[in-house]
């Protein structure tokens, strides 16, 4: 789409050289043909080095925006963000494409479909009733159990076990409120990736990321009934158990664990190798590594467990 | 079916003039065809003012009971309504009536089923693997993303989007335990009515109404694996976040924002514009709109602030 | 499989006399045919009891084997199960084996999947778009919704209602970490076994055991979103609220009630007529009967209530 195009159907004034744009992203993913947003002004640094082609901007920051990058003003620019990620979606289904590609020894059980452009490899086996959208990779010896959906342009690795009712890839929960308090979708134009040696729970969710890849790495153990959010990025070997939830943007780092019913706001990091009690619930960024977490807001374990006696004694 | 009937069914003394009746319904809601039950005091007022036909009430109590209503007089009557709720039942699956309709432009694809008298709008898509019910409607313009279910008897708006593995209208969790133990099933016999412009995230369930309706009104949007209860009713503009859990007979009002992982107990209502933090639990009806709250047993959030403040002074 | 042959393949030395063996069992359970490992002191009693025909132990604890049973000396006894688990587990689907038998007056509607071996009672309705893997048994009467997915092996009494979404018998969420950090999956050989007149809710979740058998006794009632973790046992009349969670090996004995979004910490007891209200999280075995808990770490309702008050004064 032009840019001029984009601007009219978002009612913003457009009077600079013309440009082809294929999508949305954030400042610091954008690349020169992508639009972006400036909403927050902790993102000034971003802002700075984006090298996006366009930012949705307000007035009172536009100095702020580098010289190759197109200011687009408005006045409320999350909310045009969320009217502009509309033509951006790819179609809900695709109606041309090629069939599904099946590899050797794979088996897909009656009453499994697969989209267009999907491809399966090599034994694997995908049971029934379950749901592989358009543009889908599925690696070799993976065992994809009945009643799974796996959203569209999703990409998953070798030997990962998904089971019953996991849900790979629906939309992030995004919007834009405006003044009035209309919720505006932000249409989820990114996916889920999934690496090898990953198993995922019953009824497990895993939204799609907003603009890129919501990123879930080898070997990582995720339990029944846990939910991850938009754009979280879980590193290698890290166990989730059930019910536990993410937030958007969490980036867990390798071999953290999140106990049960365990939770995290989002946009923070965890790092390697630390354990998130049962029930804990993670409330910023965890810098240090190796140590065990507790309680809501969160605290080290060992306070916690004091905590724990000082109300015992509260109580005597 | 006749009252008599009926009585003959529960194993209640009838006497009074007969009577056809064609269903169950609480005081309030009862019309002049339906039969009710009074248990709880607190509801001495409804019985004062109900138009049901009878009401299903023990001994002690006759005397509140109005001129123009039948007194069906027995010594459990939660236990008695359980047992005529079954009566009542629709069929599980319906043997009769017309192939669904499927409006202009909509697609229904491989493997999706509908229902017997089912109705969808033009422009709508329902994907593979999905299952609505017999006589649902369903507007123009929706998404029902694969692996949904929607029960009998459910109605749904324009524009709305419902994601993969969620259900609608499923039972509440409703029923009586009589003085063995014993758990007696109260049929759910209403339904859940979605209105326009919704997004309901996967894995979602929200429970049919024992007796009338389970109502999400028009541009709520709820996220993944959140849990609504039978008759809650969840008006215009309200947003549930992930894990979130309501139970049965809770009255949002509009534009309230209830955080990840929250909850409440039934049978109560919160002002408009609420918020509810991240894990708050909400235990009482709330009145003035517009606040912040957070915790369990739930405070003001900034009461909840300052109490994180003196845990933090407890452990120093 | 010969018992040199698993030794074998993981890489223990085996000179002893050798014997047929079919499987993989805890010490306590594990019959004279079965394979069984010793890991935690605290079960030095199983050991010395136990009849398996193998035990898979480190060589500090060898003198404890009773004589009957060979000691298959290893460094990481827990691993090295883990690794064995593979070798004892079921096809994921069965390739032989006959047709499902559908009683008398049962209803199988389109789109749902009934696997090999499986046989489903009369008078039981099998909705659109369920799935019921191999060698599975339903009783008579019982109602399963669509979408609903059954693994392979389990057993369902006579009168049972699952509601869709829900997914009995997926694998527990069970693995041994070796020293590097890699989870090696502990196959789950077991299986769910449900009785009569049991509700279960939309999207709950039921994992299989990791050997025997996870049990839902009769008359259980479970809500929507609840997660039972491996080999747990339900006993009769329980009922547990939306959103709770069971870990592993949890026992709860007749007629406890778990409220919603409570939980458990896994290996537990829970004494009969117990409640445990919302939220509550057990830590520890509750061996009073019918007394209430809730906070979390759990504590007497009425203890918690006065920590509410105390709560109340520190604000004030």
């Amino acid at each position: 789409m032009l840019l001029s195009q984009l601007c009219k159907k978002l009612d913003i004034e457009f009077l600079q050289n013309d440009k082809q744009i294929v999508g949305l992203n954030t400042l610091q993913d954008a690349t020169d043909d992508q639009v972006s947003f400036f909403q927050n002004k902790k993102y000034k640094d971003e802002l700075e080095k984006t090298v996006a082609a366009a930012v949705l901007i307000s007035k009172e920051y536009i100095d702020l925006v580098p010289s190759h990058t197109i200011a687009l003003v408005c006045e409320e620019p999350y909310i045009k963000l969320a009217y502009a990620s509309k033509y951006f979606a790819p179609k809900v289904i695709e109606t041309d494409g090629n069939t599904a590609v099946v590899g050797k020894n794979s088996v897909v059980q009656n009453n499994a479909f697969l989209g267009k452009n999907t491809t399966i490899g090599s034994n694997t086996i995908i049971m029934a009733n379950s749901t592989i959208g358009d543009n889908v990779k599925i690696g070799n010896s993976c065992i994809i159990y009945p009643n799974v959906t796996v959203y569209r342009d999703c990409i998953i690795g070798d030997n990962t076990i998904i089971h019953s009712g996991a849900v790979i890839g629906s939309d992030g929960f995004g919007f834009a409120t405006d003044k009035a308090g209309n919720h505006i979708k932000i249409y989820q134009n990114g996916n889920v990736i999934i690496g090898d040696d990953v198993e995922i729970g019953a009824n497990t969710t895993i939204d799609r990321a907003a603009f890129t890849s919501t990123i879930i790495e080898d070997k990582v153990h995720i339990d029944n009934l846990v939910q991850i959010g938009h754009n979280c990025v879980i590193k290698k070997g890290s166990v989730i158990a059930a019910q536990a939830g993410l937030a958007g943007s969490c980036n867990l780092e390798q071999y953290v664990v999140m106990g049960a019913q365990s939770g995290s706001v989002g946009h923070i990091t965890i790092a390697p190798f630390t354990t998130i009690s049962a029930r804990g619930g993670v409330t910023k960024t965890i810098t240090t590594p190796k140590k065990q977490w507790a309680g809501f807001p969160l605290m080290e374990h060992r306070t916690w467990l004091r905590l724990q006696g000082k109300i015992q004694k509260l109580l005597s």
